[in-house]
């Protein structure tokens, strides 16, 4: 079960446990309660090894094909936490014997997990079990494992077997080739990988350090190096009440690490020699002092980026934002931006490491808005594969950029060609988002147009940004068709955010979206023209804008794009959504299983019904909020949402949104309460393949955008807060053109303190006025009022 | 604990089995209770899943390289055994809880699996469970399971799973490639997998069938398809006391199978459909058909091989050496001459599906008395072997055929360079014997020969052996080198058959064994001059015997073969074994782990000791046992036996076999038991890798050759009976010359039956007398003398 409220002190509101140890649910805290640092992540498997387990320790950007017909994956590395445990001749496993009590805590504050438990085995002999682990925020490289037994029942024989285990796969897939296994000076163990298909070198490099009492000994291990497999056991006697500690600490290294690539011609032998080097320098260190070197990086973290929410009841939603934050530090590569971030984070197999829209639309804003350099990193992601969306767009028929529904390493589409089982034939069914879930181009250019309004860096636009607009664009003017009867260009066979429509027309989300991104374009070209003139003809130069500018305007001017109906305001999904028949969604929505629909029906059958999957309508209302007045989104959330199953973890945070837009905080308040459970929340199944990435961003957006209501619209700064009506005060910082802004809401107040002087004067509109922003501005308001 | 004596009436000492559960040893039953065919081999793995378990499926002859730099070995097909049954929301592990009853038993008469008990949840609830399994032996490619379980605490929810799992890996290394996963009228699944560097093609298929009470009980499942993965899942409330049962008929089928490359072009649609349409006609038959027709062959094939011992005491060495033909049975690939024998059958990891001198000098005896074309096959097996053979020795700057030490599909050598960890260095090892351990070239030909004298098949020789013969005796004349100092030929910088010395010269087993190829092919080669002059002329032709015969007569007449020392009688095992220090192995002697010197001692250290892995001058004495005196054999087996770890589980057999020949009953009868409890015995980790092949065929030699003390000589059959004074009788068949003959001993009387007419007659010596066998011969003997 897990709990929430132990943190008490410093760590209150800071510490969420797992109480009781449920070996058939070990997929949720391990990936709850993973560990990483952008470079690497770890699924908090426990040390003793349990059937349903799935250990995974992936590296950011390390991309592997198992098999050219596969989709590309993040490999599984080597495994560095598994021990095996025995005393008294009983192998420690929490299945056998009973479990007095169990503890398994990760400190969103310092980033290390505990796991602590009173083990009687089978045999009736007593231990108290304790294990500490981190993954280093300092050094990306490293991290390191603590255990402490003391045998309760009278001395006990102690075997201990550890070490670095390539036998790992994703599901089966093997995606190493068997390499080089060493021991050095009978401590230090290390194991070669090389991925095979991209050939990258993974150097991982485990040694142990024991205490009895607190004191060093020296134990003498029995060195094994098997197959795929290097290790060591040593084995002692336990004195009764004695506490016996190992540490284990262990780094991992890849070819395609940015300081591997720099100075001399890559070598392997060179990459083996410089970490052995490192490792031996960290493992010299120690537990205690590596751990402290993280927690200092956290700190340092949390300083900047701290939301301090006040409820009158419990502290879940304060913990609840802090583990949002822990895990969009901890999944986004913001070492380099080479890579974009996972679907699932670093946490699990599921989208195999993939990036979405996910990345642009629900976690770079939250980068955007805290650490505006990290989100200028995901855009630079974009722009290094707009060559793979070109190849995309020139693959399908189109000009400029068409982004892949899912990328990797290279730029390409990723997305996976078959899926699950069709209940009635009995075959693996197609995805179609590859080839037909096309708004990604437009979310992208979405959110480079924010990024430059949010931070002013013309250096970015100047340099990748305008690029990046202008082959979308072009793709998109290329992308519609002329419709006769209606006189309008219309986007016929796509895929909008709701998946459970497929091979749909005029898509309303798409069809919007992609105006706008026209648009968007069109200015910045008329602003270059205007302002940078140099930049203008380079631009021109490269990729032709004048002779496209005609055919964008003609676009962006007449794409059908779906008004609210007259009568009932609602905004057609798609050409045929309305028209189709409704079945009764309950036995589907919040259901503990995601996607149960399909267990009854095949995909065809619920592409013909008015079911979605997610916020499709509902998300155009939340992005282009200016464009729709209150009553069309009433009308179209309160519709839409009874046609949705929140199949995706997309979903809930989107209406959290609208409905706070809208004034109905409750509702709004439920759905953000909802969006917080995905992941940290009761179900122990919903994270069994990695954590909810976009959710958790989503959790942030509600809090920001949606209760504090904030917009940033066309470099225009607004609030319209609605705080939930059980908060007492909200605070949380705020990075907007450059000035790092603090601002705290009661449902009187609105303050808002500049932590440094601007570099440009900043202005804020509330309610019908517009305020300056100089040191410190305060505003009374009434949470009451807003819509 | 395993428990012999448990079979009565029919099943009297038929069947062992393993009482209590022990979940930390699971390889040991996996293993030796294996189950197969020769057209593969499935561990007896639990249905439910543990986390020590080795599930493994092999199919003969389909090996798969995962890597160019890594050995071809036996990928493990997809599993085809595993269920998940969670009973009243409890997953059934034996782990958990508590198990009251526990019996595992392998019933070597009918080929059935059996398992029983009765598991009480950690709930409390108690269940009542058995299960049933076997692989046909009339269907090479099907197999068949039975689950019942009897909620004994009311009425309970069973949720089971199960399909076909490609998701397996050997030791982490995945063979094969995503294939296509289907299931048909929700009722058969389907998966097919190709491994990704031979191409060959699985298709395997499974179904279930469900009863209530023994009445049909439909259910619906629910379809799963996952990566590597097909299966389904049913539900249904199981009221108390009643029994619940399913069928789970499965089947494997592959692009290498004899009849998928038959008749017209292959193609896998092919396969799928021929395989499919044979699966549903086999799915109908139902388990207790299924497993009648599979029992039925083995009755024939105990009708043929049956051993019978009267012993005094208990009834394990019957068992034992049934077990030995029950495995010996199931190892070998006798459908198809394609494939050779695994030095661990079918049923583990172990030296990777890879065929040794094992096959020739420990398993084909048994075969060439027992069923003569399968030791033909065996051998067919060799001469496909050739190029490979022809290919190592060119490779090497010989001539002839240098047969690789190890081989699996092409006949390459496929011997590993890389082992175990150097204690003193935490490098691996290199593994000498892919390019040292040559004396196999000779132990081919030794079994060539003793083929031809046995069963008078001229065909083969003409075909194949004679080939065969002038190859090897190829090699070893180009081999040899001239020693001025010995004025002799020599063998140097070799590998005998202990394994424990490397780089050594003049081995003597290598060197009298080389010598004696060459002498019979010179002595093949004079006859068919002398008596199939066409058949020398095409020989001649092909392989210029001419040419060679001064040669090979040369190194005949002047090979080097270390004699007995004057004054101590004994042979040195090569040029510098017998100056070496010894040291007190009594430690490493008989351990329960295999190999623990080199966990005291680098490799390199133990080559430079007196420490024999395993029987080498011993194998010696008793492969050219007329060469010897018995007081030489009494000096060298008493000598080299203080030396030797027994390392090797080919050892302890040939001991027996040689302590028999010189009257040492009670010795012999010793090593003969400590044979028969390599994997039968009670060391529950003996056998994690796989059976010990070699040492199961060295237990029929023990009986046949040592007790029964039988001779084949130059086409001489004598017989020497020392029958253990445990026993009061045996009976055993013994084809010889196309005659099967009944041999029953007592202490006092040899009794020899021929079962038909002879086809030429057939002469026994027996003490000083030779005799003609008719109908049956009756001499009288007193088992006392012998030597």
């Amino acid at each position: 079960m897990l709990q929430y409220g132990l943190g008490i002190g410093e760590d209150q509101n800071w510490l969420f446990s797992e109480n009781g140890f449920q070996g058939e649910l070990l997929g949720k805290t391990e990936t709850i309660m993973a560990l990483g640092n952008g470079y690497m992540g770890l699924r908090s498997s426990p040390e003793e090894s349990y059937l349903k387990q799935t250990r995974n320790l992936f590296v950011a950007g390390t991309f592997n094909k198992f098999d050219d017909g596969e989709a590309t994956e993040l490999p599984n590395a080597a495994d560095l936490t598994e021990m095996e445990i025995v005393l008294g001749g009983e192998r420690l496993s929490l299945e056998s014997g009973r479990v007095h009590v169990y503890q398994k805590s990760l400190n969103l504050r310092t980033g290390e997990l505990t796991r602590e438990f009173l083990w009687e085995s089978p045999k009736g002999r007593k231990y108290s079990c304790r294990f500490l682990r981190f993954v280093s925020l300092d050094n990306l490289h490293m991290l390191g494992m603590r255990m402490e037994i003391t045998p309760l029942s009278g001395e006990c024989e102690l075997r201990w077997t550890s070490g670095i285990n390539g036998q790992m796969t994703n599901s089966g897939a093997q995606h190493f080739h068997e390499g080089i296994k060493r021991i050095y000076d009978k401590e230090i163990a290390q194991l070669v990988q090389t991925t095979t298909q991209s050939n990258i070198d993974f150097v991982l490099h485990a040694a142990n350090r024991w205490e009895l009492d607190g004191e060093p000994l020296a134990l003498k291990p029995e060195m094994n190096i098997g197959r795929r497999k290097v290790g060591m056991s040593y084995s002692c006697t336990v004195p009764a009440a004695s506490v016996i500690a190992v540490e284990k600490i262990a780094s991992v290294n890849t070819s395609r690490d940015a300081e591997a690539m720099q100075g001399e011609a890559y070598s392997l032998d060179m990459l083996r020699e410089k970490s052995l080097q490192a490792f031996r320098s960290n493992f010299g260190k120690g537990y205690a002092a590596l751990l402290s070197d993280s927690a200092a990086r956290w700190k340092a973290y949390w300083d900047n980026a701290d939301i301090t929410i006040e409820s009158e009841e419990d502290g879940f939603d304060q913990l609840a934002v802090r583990f949002a934050q822990y895990h969009l530090l901890i999944m986004t590569p913001h070492h380099d931006s080479r890579y974009g971030i996972g679907a699932k984070g670093l946490t699990g197999e599921g989208y195999k490491g993939h990036s979405f829209w996910d990345s642009e639309i629900f976690i770079l804003p939250y980068f955007l808005h805290t650490m505006p350099s990290i989100a200028k990193g995901l855009l630079e992601y974009r722009y290094l594969g707009l060559d793979g969306a070109r190849l995309k767009a020139a693959d399908n028929g189109y000009e400029g950029a068409m982004y892949p529904w899912e990328t990797a390493f290279t730029g390409k589409e990723e997305t996976p060609v078959w899926g699950a089982v069709n209940v009635l034939t009995g075959k693996a069914t197609k995805i179609w988002s590859g080839f037909l879930e096309q708004h990604i181009s437009a979310d992208i250019a979405f959110a480079v147009v924010k990024y430059a309004q949010a931070t002013g860096d013309e250096a970015f636009m100047d340099a990748m940004g305008a690029e990046m607009l202008i082959e979308i664009a072009s793709f998109w003017a290329s992308r519609v068709v002329w419709d006769e009867s209606r006189q309008a260009y219309v986007i016929l066979n796509i895929i909008g955010p709701d998946e459970y429509k497929e091979h749909i027309d005029n898509n309303a989300f798409s069809n919007y979206m992609a105006q706008w991104a026209i648009q968007a374009t069109i200015e910045l070209c008329l602003s270059y023209q205007e302002t940078k003139p140099d930049i203008y003809r380079r631009l021109n130069e490269t990729f032709g804008i004048e002779d496209r500018l005609d055919q964008w305007r003609k676009v962006a001017a007449r794409l059908y794009l779906p008004s609210p109906r007259a009568g009932d305001n609602l905004i057609p999904q798609d050409d045929t959504y309305l028209t189709k028949p409704s079945i009764d969604i309950a036995p589907y929505k919040n259901s503990a299983s995601v996607q149960g629909i399909l267990r009854d029906y095949s995909r065809d059958q619920v592409i013909g019904m008015q079911v979605s999957k997610q916020a499709d309508v509902v998300m155009l209302l939340y992005l282009l909020q200016n464009r729709f007045s209150n009553e069309v989104k009433a009308a179209n959330l309160s519709y839409y949402e009874s046609k949705t199953i929140h199949d995706s973890s997309l979903s809930m945070a989107v209406h959290s949104i609208v409905a706070s837009g809208i004034g109905e905080r409750e509702t709004a308040y439920e759905f953000f309460r909802q969006a917080s459970e995905i992941d940290l929340g009761a179900n122990m199944k919903s994270s069994d393949a990695g954590i909810h990435s976009a959710s958790l961003g989503g959790i942030w957006k509600c809090i920001v955008f949606g209760f504090a209501g904030i917009q940033a619209e066309n470099g225009e700064l607004s609030m319209t807060p609605r705080l939930p009506s059980k908060w007492k005060s909200l605070r949380f910082p705020f990075v907007w053109k450059g000035t790092r802004l603090q601002i705290e809401l009661t449902h009187e107040q609105i303050a808002i303190e500049a932590e440094s002087p601007s570099p440009v004067p900043i202005d804020v509109r509330i309610g019908h006025q517009v305020y300056r922003l100089e040191d410190r501005l305060t505003v009374s308001y009434s949470s009451a009022q807003g819509s």
